[in-house]
Protein backbone atom coordinates (compact mmCIF):
# COMPACT_ATOMS: atom_id res chain seq x y z
CA UNK A 1 0.00 0.00 0.00
CA UNK A 2 1.50 3.42 -0.70
CA UNK A 3 -0.21 7.00 0.87
CA UNK A 4 1.01 10.11 0.08
CA UNK A 5 1.14 13.81 1.94
CA UNK A 6 2.22 16.48 -0.15
CA UNK A 7 3.48 19.65 2.46
CA UNK A 8 5.77 22.37 2.37
CA UNK A 9 8.73 23.27 4.78
CA UNK A 10 8.90 26.58 6.27
CA UNK A 11 11.61 29.43 4.73
CA UNK A 12 14.95 28.64 5.49
CA UNK A 13 18.54 30.79 5.37
CA UNK A 14 21.32 29.20 3.63
CA UNK A 15 22.52 26.41 5.19
CA UNK A 16 22.05 23.10 6.80
CA UNK A 17 18.65 22.55 8.70
CA UNK A 18 17.45 19.68 10.79
CA UNK A 19 14.15 19.38 9.78
CA UNK A 20 12.94 15.68 11.22
CA UNK A 21 10.27 17.28 13.56
CA UNK A 22 9.17 19.48 10.82
CA UNK A 23 8.41 16.67 8.41
CA UNK A 24 7.26 14.26 10.98
CA UNK A 25 4.45 16.41 11.84
CA UNK A 26 3.45 16.52 8.69
CA UNK A 27 3.02 12.81 7.94
CA UNK A 28 0.05 10.30 8.87
CA UNK A 29 0.87 7.83 11.60
CA UNK A 30 3.45 5.06 10.39
CA UNK A 31 2.41 1.66 9.74
CA UNK A 32 4.59 -1.49 11.72
CA UNK A 33 6.85 -2.20 8.54
CA UNK A 34 7.75 -0.25 5.65
CA UNK A 35 9.53 2.60 3.97
CA UNK A 36 9.63 6.42 3.96
CA UNK A 37 10.24 8.52 0.57
CA UNK A 38 10.82 11.82 0.60
CA UNK A 39 11.27 14.18 -2.73
CA UNK A 40 11.88 18.02 -2.28
CA UNK A 41 10.57 19.52 -5.28
CA UNK A 42 13.00 22.11 -6.15
CA UNK A 43 16.71 22.29 -7.87
CA UNK A 44 18.25 24.19 -5.60
CA UNK A 45 18.52 22.88 -2.14
CA UNK A 46 18.72 18.70 -1.15
CA UNK A 47 18.04 16.43 1.52
CA UNK A 48 20.46 14.22 3.27
CA UNK A 49 20.77 12.43 6.48
CA UNK A 50 23.25 13.19 9.06
CA UNK A 51 24.05 14.28 12.24
CA UNK A 52 21.29 15.42 14.59
CA UNK A 53 23.34 16.54 18.03
CA UNK A 54 25.70 19.32 17.23
CA UNK A 55 24.85 22.23 15.58
CA UNK A 56 28.44 23.03 14.54
CA UNK A 57 28.44 19.85 12.00
CA UNK A 58 25.71 22.03 10.15
CA UNK A 59 28.02 24.92 9.67
CA UNK A 60 30.87 23.31 8.70
CA UNK A 61 29.08 21.38 6.11
CA UNK A 62 27.93 24.87 5.29
CA UNK A 63 31.73 25.93 5.27
CA UNK A 64 32.51 22.64 2.28
CA UNK A 65 29.50 23.09 0.42
CA UNK A 66 30.52 26.54 -0.46
CA UNK A 67 34.51 25.83 -0.85
CA UNK A 68 33.30 22.62 -3.15
CA UNK A 69 31.31 24.84 -5.41
CA UNK A 70 32.49 28.35 -4.80
CA UNK A 71 30.60 31.30 -6.70
CA UNK A 72 31.57 33.48 -9.29
CA UNK A 73 33.32 30.88 -11.45
CA UNK A 74 33.96 33.10 -14.65
CA UNK A 75 33.49 29.45 -16.65
CA UNK A 76 29.28 30.15 -15.76
CA UNK A 77 26.69 30.54 -18.31
CA UNK A 78 23.80 30.03 -15.76
CA UNK A 79 24.32 33.59 -13.96
CA UNK A 80 21.14 35.39 -14.50
CA UNK A 81 19.42 34.34 -11.04
CA UNK A 82 21.72 35.46 -9.14
CA UNK A 83 25.48 34.36 -7.75
CA UNK A 84 24.11 31.56 -5.33
CA UNK A 85 21.82 30.04 -8.08
CA UNK A 86 23.95 27.72 -10.37
CA UNK A 87 26.15 26.55 -7.67
CA UNK A 88 22.57 25.92 -5.36
CA UNK A 89 21.91 23.09 -8.52
CA UNK A 90 25.59 21.62 -8.17
CA UNK A 91 25.40 21.44 -4.70
CA UNK A 92 21.53 19.78 -5.06
CA UNK A 93 23.23 17.26 -7.50
CA UNK A 94 26.09 16.59 -4.78
CA UNK A 95 23.44 15.57 -1.94
CA UNK A 96 20.44 14.39 -3.97
CA UNK A 97 16.90 15.67 -3.60
CA UNK A 98 15.50 12.61 -2.02
CA UNK A 99 15.75 10.27 1.12
CA UNK A 100 14.39 6.19 1.27
CA UNK A 101 14.16 5.15 5.21
CA UNK A 102 12.92 2.84 6.71
CA UNK A 103 10.12 2.15 8.80
CA UNK A 104 10.21 -0.58 12.01
CA UNK A 105 7.49 -0.61 14.40
CA UNK A 106 5.36 2.51 13.71
CA UNK A 107 8.43 5.07 13.79
CA UNK A 108 11.81 5.40 11.14
CA UNK A 109 14.67 3.44 11.79
CA UNK A 110 17.54 5.63 11.84
CA UNK A 111 21.26 5.56 14.20
CA UNK A 112 21.05 7.10 17.08
CA UNK A 113 22.59 10.23 15.78
CA UNK A 114 20.78 10.60 12.43
CA UNK A 115 18.53 13.24 11.64
CA UNK A 116 17.03 14.90 8.49
CA UNK A 117 18.40 17.84 6.69
CA UNK A 118 17.03 20.07 4.48
CA UNK A 119 20.05 21.57 2.27
CA UNK A 120 19.09 25.21 1.65
CA UNK A 121 21.98 26.64 -0.86
CA UNK A 122 19.85 29.64 -1.94
CA UNK A 123 20.79 32.51 0.18
CA UNK A 124 16.46 32.46 0.64
CA UNK A 125 15.11 29.85 -1.59
CA UNK A 126 11.20 30.24 -0.10
CA UNK A 127 8.91 27.57 1.32
CA UNK A 128 10.22 24.12 0.15
CA UNK A 129 7.41 21.36 -1.30
CA UNK A 130 7.63 17.66 -0.16
CA UNK A 131 6.30 14.96 -1.57
CA UNK A 132 5.92 11.91 1.03
CA UNK A 133 5.26 8.55 0.40
CA UNK A 134 4.98 5.64 2.74
CA UNK A 135 5.26 2.09 1.35
CA UNK A 136 3.72 -0.57 3.52
CA UNK B 1 3.12 -4.59 -7.00
CA UNK B 2 6.13 -4.47 -8.77
CA UNK B 3 6.38 -4.11 -12.83
CA UNK B 4 9.97 -4.06 -14.46
CA UNK B 5 11.15 -2.95 -17.53
CA UNK B 6 14.74 -2.90 -19.09
CA UNK B 7 16.13 -0.38 -21.83
CA UNK B 8 18.89 1.60 -23.14
CA UNK B 9 19.62 5.48 -23.31
CA UNK B 10 20.86 6.28 -26.42
CA UNK B 11 24.72 6.82 -26.44
CA UNK B 12 25.52 10.36 -25.08
CA UNK B 13 28.75 12.87 -25.38
CA UNK B 14 30.60 13.84 -22.22
CA UNK B 15 28.05 15.91 -20.34
CA UNK B 16 24.51 16.69 -18.33
CA UNK B 17 21.65 15.20 -20.83
CA UNK B 18 17.76 15.76 -20.00
CA UNK B 19 16.40 12.26 -20.51
CA UNK B 20 13.16 12.48 -19.33
CA UNK B 21 10.98 12.14 -22.15
CA UNK B 22 13.33 9.27 -23.42
CA UNK B 23 12.94 7.28 -20.52
CA UNK B 24 9.16 7.99 -20.24
CA UNK B 25 8.58 6.65 -23.83
CA UNK B 26 9.71 3.11 -22.21
CA UNK B 27 7.82 3.01 -19.20
CA UNK B 28 4.27 1.31 -19.42
CA UNK B 29 1.39 2.94 -18.42
CA UNK B 30 2.43 4.64 -14.82
CA UNK B 31 0.14 3.51 -11.84
CA UNK B 32 -2.57 5.99 -9.87
CA UNK B 33 -0.38 6.20 -7.07
CA UNK B 34 3.10 4.59 -6.55
CA UNK B 35 7.05 4.66 -6.70
CA UNK B 36 9.18 5.12 -9.79
CA UNK B 37 12.66 3.50 -9.10
CA UNK B 38 15.24 3.77 -12.15
CA UNK B 39 19.14 1.99 -11.73
CA UNK B 40 21.81 3.02 -14.59
CA UNK B 41 23.94 -0.22 -14.64
CA UNK B 42 27.01 1.50 -15.10
CA UNK B 43 29.79 2.55 -13.27
CA UNK B 44 30.88 5.69 -15.09
CA UNK B 45 27.89 7.74 -15.31
CA UNK B 46 24.85 8.57 -12.95
CA UNK B 47 21.36 9.56 -12.78
CA UNK B 48 20.06 13.01 -11.07
CA UNK B 49 17.29 15.07 -10.82
CA UNK B 50 17.69 18.99 -11.79
CA UNK B 51 16.38 22.16 -14.19
CA UNK B 52 14.79 21.04 -17.09
CA UNK B 53 14.64 24.43 -18.56
CA UNK B 54 18.26 26.32 -18.85
CA UNK B 55 20.64 24.38 -21.02
CA UNK B 56 22.97 26.58 -19.46
CA UNK B 57 22.49 24.73 -15.94
CA UNK B 58 23.86 21.27 -17.70
CA UNK B 59 26.48 22.91 -19.65
CA UNK B 60 27.83 24.53 -15.93
CA UNK B 61 27.10 21.69 -14.30
CA UNK B 62 29.79 20.09 -16.26
CA UNK B 63 32.15 22.86 -15.66
CA UNK B 64 31.78 22.29 -11.58
CA UNK B 65 32.18 18.15 -11.81
CA UNK B 66 35.14 18.41 -14.70
CA UNK B 67 37.08 21.06 -11.79
CA UNK B 68 35.62 18.91 -8.80
CA UNK B 69 37.65 16.25 -9.52
CA UNK B 70 40.39 16.68 -12.40
CA UNK B 71 41.84 14.22 -14.81
CA UNK B 72 45.35 13.43 -14.57
CA UNK B 73 45.81 13.21 -10.75
CA UNK B 74 49.55 11.78 -10.40
CA UNK B 75 47.93 9.85 -7.14
CA UNK B 76 45.37 7.76 -9.37
CA UNK B 77 46.45 3.85 -9.84
CA UNK B 78 43.80 3.09 -12.24
CA UNK B 79 44.76 4.85 -15.20
CA UNK B 80 44.59 1.75 -18.10
CA UNK B 81 40.83 2.42 -19.10
CA UNK B 82 41.95 6.27 -20.04
CA UNK B 83 42.40 10.18 -18.55
CA UNK B 84 38.71 10.26 -18.39
CA UNK B 85 37.68 7.02 -16.64
CA UNK B 86 38.51 7.08 -12.75
CA UNK B 87 37.29 10.78 -12.83
CA UNK B 88 34.27 9.06 -14.22
CA UNK B 89 33.80 6.83 -11.32
CA UNK B 90 34.58 9.17 -8.45
CA UNK B 91 31.72 11.54 -10.25
CA UNK B 92 29.28 8.77 -10.51
CA UNK B 93 29.62 7.96 -6.70
CA UNK B 94 29.36 12.02 -6.54
CA UNK B 95 25.50 12.22 -8.06
CA UNK B 96 25.06 8.45 -7.75
CA UNK B 97 23.14 5.88 -10.09
CA UNK B 98 19.74 5.61 -8.89
CA UNK B 99 16.70 7.49 -8.25
CA UNK B 100 13.09 7.01 -6.70
CA UNK B 101 10.76 9.33 -7.93
CA UNK B 102 6.70 9.49 -6.76
CA UNK B 103 3.92 8.71 -8.55
CA UNK B 104 0.50 10.71 -8.11
CA UNK B 105 -2.52 10.24 -10.77
CA UNK B 106 -1.10 8.15 -13.33
CA UNK B 107 2.35 10.65 -13.55
CA UNK B 108 5.66 11.19 -12.34
CA UNK B 109 5.10 13.74 -9.26
CA UNK B 110 8.06 16.46 -10.05
CA UNK B 111 8.77 19.58 -9.00
CA UNK B 112 7.90 22.46 -12.23
CA UNK B 113 11.31 22.45 -12.75
CA UNK B 114 12.54 19.14 -12.32
CA UNK B 115 13.88 16.76 -15.13
CA UNK B 116 15.72 13.22 -15.16
CA UNK B 117 19.28 13.51 -16.67
CA UNK B 118 21.79 11.06 -17.34
CA UNK B 119 25.49 12.31 -16.23
CA UNK B 120 27.32 10.84 -19.05
CA UNK B 121 30.60 10.89 -17.54
CA UNK B 122 33.03 8.85 -20.39
CA UNK B 123 33.99 11.08 -23.62
CA UNK B 124 31.61 8.43 -25.24
CA UNK B 125 30.27 5.92 -22.87
CA UNK B 126 28.01 3.99 -25.47
CA UNK B 127 24.75 3.45 -24.83
CA UNK B 128 23.44 3.31 -21.15
CA UNK B 129 21.21 0.13 -19.38
CA UNK B 130 18.76 1.20 -17.30
CA UNK B 131 16.35 -0.98 -15.13
CA UNK B 132 12.97 0.65 -14.08
CA UNK B 133 10.85 -0.42 -11.37
CA UNK B 134 7.48 0.63 -10.56
CA UNK B 135 6.09 0.22 -7.52
CA UNK B 136 2.41 0.38 -6.84
CA UNK C 1 5.60 -7.05 1.14
CA UNK C 2 8.28 -6.06 3.32
CA UNK C 3 10.78 -8.11 5.19
CA UNK C 4 13.86 -6.84 7.23
CA UNK C 5 17.17 -7.67 8.62
CA UNK C 6 19.03 -5.49 10.74
CA UNK C 7 22.70 -6.69 11.09
CA UNK C 8 26.45 -4.91 11.08
CA UNK C 9 29.21 -5.22 8.71
CA UNK C 10 32.45 -5.98 10.37
CA UNK C 11 34.99 -2.78 10.84
CA UNK C 12 36.61 -1.52 8.29
CA UNK C 13 39.89 0.60 7.74
CA UNK C 14 39.17 3.88 5.95
CA UNK C 15 38.89 3.66 2.57
CA UNK C 16 36.52 2.04 0.09
CA UNK C 17 35.59 -1.35 0.40
CA UNK C 18 33.61 -3.57 -1.45
CA UNK C 19 31.10 -5.52 0.85
CA UNK C 20 28.47 -7.26 -1.78
CA UNK C 21 29.52 -10.78 -0.28
CA UNK C 22 29.39 -9.44 3.00
CA UNK C 23 25.07 -7.92 2.64
CA UNK C 24 24.12 -10.88 0.99
CA UNK C 25 25.07 -13.41 2.99
CA UNK C 26 22.91 -11.82 5.78
CA UNK C 27 19.76 -11.35 3.84
CA UNK C 28 17.28 -13.83 3.47
CA UNK C 29 16.51 -15.59 -0.23
CA UNK C 30 15.47 -12.87 -2.32
CA UNK C 31 11.68 -12.56 -4.44
CA UNK C 32 11.31 -13.37 -7.85
CA UNK C 33 10.69 -9.50 -8.39
CA UNK C 34 11.18 -6.33 -5.70
CA UNK C 35 14.12 -3.60 -4.29
CA UNK C 36 16.14 -3.98 -2.02
CA UNK C 37 16.89 -0.86 0.11
CA UNK C 38 19.97 -0.95 2.74
CA UNK C 39 20.48 2.13 4.65
CA UNK C 40 23.85 2.40 7.20
CA UNK C 41 22.81 3.80 10.44
CA UNK C 42 25.67 5.98 10.66
CA UNK C 43 26.54 9.56 9.95
CA UNK C 44 30.60 9.24 8.69
CA UNK C 45 30.64 6.38 6.27
CA UNK C 46 28.33 6.08 3.38
CA UNK C 47 27.10 3.33 0.88
CA UNK C 48 28.02 3.30 -2.71
CA UNK C 49 27.78 1.56 -5.80
CA UNK C 50 30.61 1.75 -8.34
CA UNK C 51 33.80 -0.83 -9.95
CA UNK C 52 33.92 -4.39 -8.23
CA UNK C 53 36.73 -5.30 -9.97
CA UNK C 54 39.87 -3.18 -10.09
CA UNK C 55 40.81 -2.27 -6.43
CA UNK C 56 42.65 0.50 -7.82
CA UNK C 57 39.23 2.42 -8.29
CA UNK C 58 38.67 1.71 -4.72
CA UNK C 59 42.06 3.34 -3.52
CA UNK C 60 41.45 6.28 -6.27
CA UNK C 61 38.05 6.81 -4.46
CA UNK C 62 39.62 7.69 -1.59
CA UNK C 63 42.42 9.79 -2.92
CA UNK C 64 39.40 12.06 -4.34
CA UNK C 65 37.27 11.79 -1.44
CA UNK C 66 40.31 13.10 0.93
CA UNK C 67 41.15 16.21 -1.66
CA UNK C 68 37.86 17.03 -2.21
CA UNK C 69 37.36 17.29 1.76
CA UNK C 70 40.86 17.82 3.21
CA UNK C 71 41.20 17.47 6.86
CA UNK C 72 42.40 20.53 9.42
CA UNK C 73 39.93 22.87 7.73
CA UNK C 74 40.33 26.14 9.90
CA UNK C 75 36.60 27.03 9.55
CA UNK C 76 35.38 24.16 11.19
CA UNK C 77 34.02 24.09 14.49
CA UNK C 78 33.30 20.56 14.68
CA UNK C 79 36.90 19.49 15.63
CA UNK C 80 36.35 17.87 19.27
CA UNK C 81 35.87 14.28 17.55
CA UNK C 82 39.57 14.13 15.66
CA UNK C 83 40.75 15.13 12.40
CA UNK C 84 38.81 12.78 10.49
CA UNK C 85 35.56 13.02 12.29
CA UNK C 86 34.13 16.46 10.47
CA UNK C 87 35.40 15.52 6.69
CA UNK C 88 33.68 12.32 7.27
CA UNK C 89 30.42 13.69 7.77
CA UNK C 90 30.76 15.87 4.92
CA UNK C 91 32.03 12.79 2.53
CA UNK C 92 28.93 11.20 4.11
CA UNK C 93 26.26 13.61 2.77
CA UNK C 94 28.29 13.54 -0.96
CA UNK C 95 28.21 9.75 -1.47
CA UNK C 96 24.78 8.83 0.59
CA UNK C 97 23.83 6.22 3.51
CA UNK C 98 21.61 4.35 1.73
CA UNK C 99 20.80 2.20 -1.92
CA UNK C 100 18.13 0.70 -3.46
CA UNK C 101 18.88 -1.71 -5.81
CA UNK C 102 16.28 -3.75 -8.28
CA UNK C 103 15.85 -7.51 -7.71
CA UNK C 104 14.90 -9.89 -10.74
CA UNK C 105 14.71 -13.21 -11.24
CA UNK C 106 15.51 -13.64 -7.03
CA UNK C 107 19.25 -12.32 -7.79
CA UNK C 108 20.03 -8.37 -7.70
CA UNK C 109 20.01 -7.08 -10.90
CA UNK C 110 22.76 -4.95 -11.63
CA UNK C 111 25.68 -3.87 -13.76
CA UNK C 112 28.24 -6.53 -14.42
CA UNK C 113 30.52 -3.91 -12.80
CA UNK C 114 28.56 -2.83 -10.15
CA UNK C 115 29.10 -4.09 -6.24
CA UNK C 116 28.20 -2.56 -2.82
CA UNK C 117 31.15 -0.39 -1.72
CA UNK C 118 30.69 0.31 2.31
CA UNK C 119 32.58 4.11 2.17
CA UNK C 120 34.56 4.23 5.98
CA UNK C 121 35.46 7.66 6.29
CA UNK C 122 36.68 7.62 9.89
CA UNK C 123 40.38 6.43 10.53
CA UNK C 124 38.78 3.33 12.18
CA UNK C 125 34.87 3.38 12.55
CA UNK C 126 34.09 0.19 14.29
CA UNK C 127 31.14 -2.31 13.34
CA UNK C 128 28.81 -0.22 10.74
CA UNK C 129 25.24 -1.69 11.29
CA UNK C 130 22.76 -1.55 8.38
CA UNK C 131 18.95 -2.36 8.18
CA UNK C 132 17.90 -3.43 5.03
CA UNK C 133 14.39 -4.31 3.71
CA UNK C 134 13.19 -6.11 1.12
CA UNK C 135 10.32 -5.50 -1.24
CA UNK C 136 8.27 -7.37 -2.82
Amino acid sequence: MVKQVEFSLRPKTRGFHLVTDEIMAQLPELPQQGLLHLLVKHTSCGLALNENYDPDVRHDLGVVFNELVPEGNPSFFHTLEGRDDMPSHAKSVLSGVSLTLPITNFRLNLGTWQGIYLCEYRDSGGPRKIVAKILS
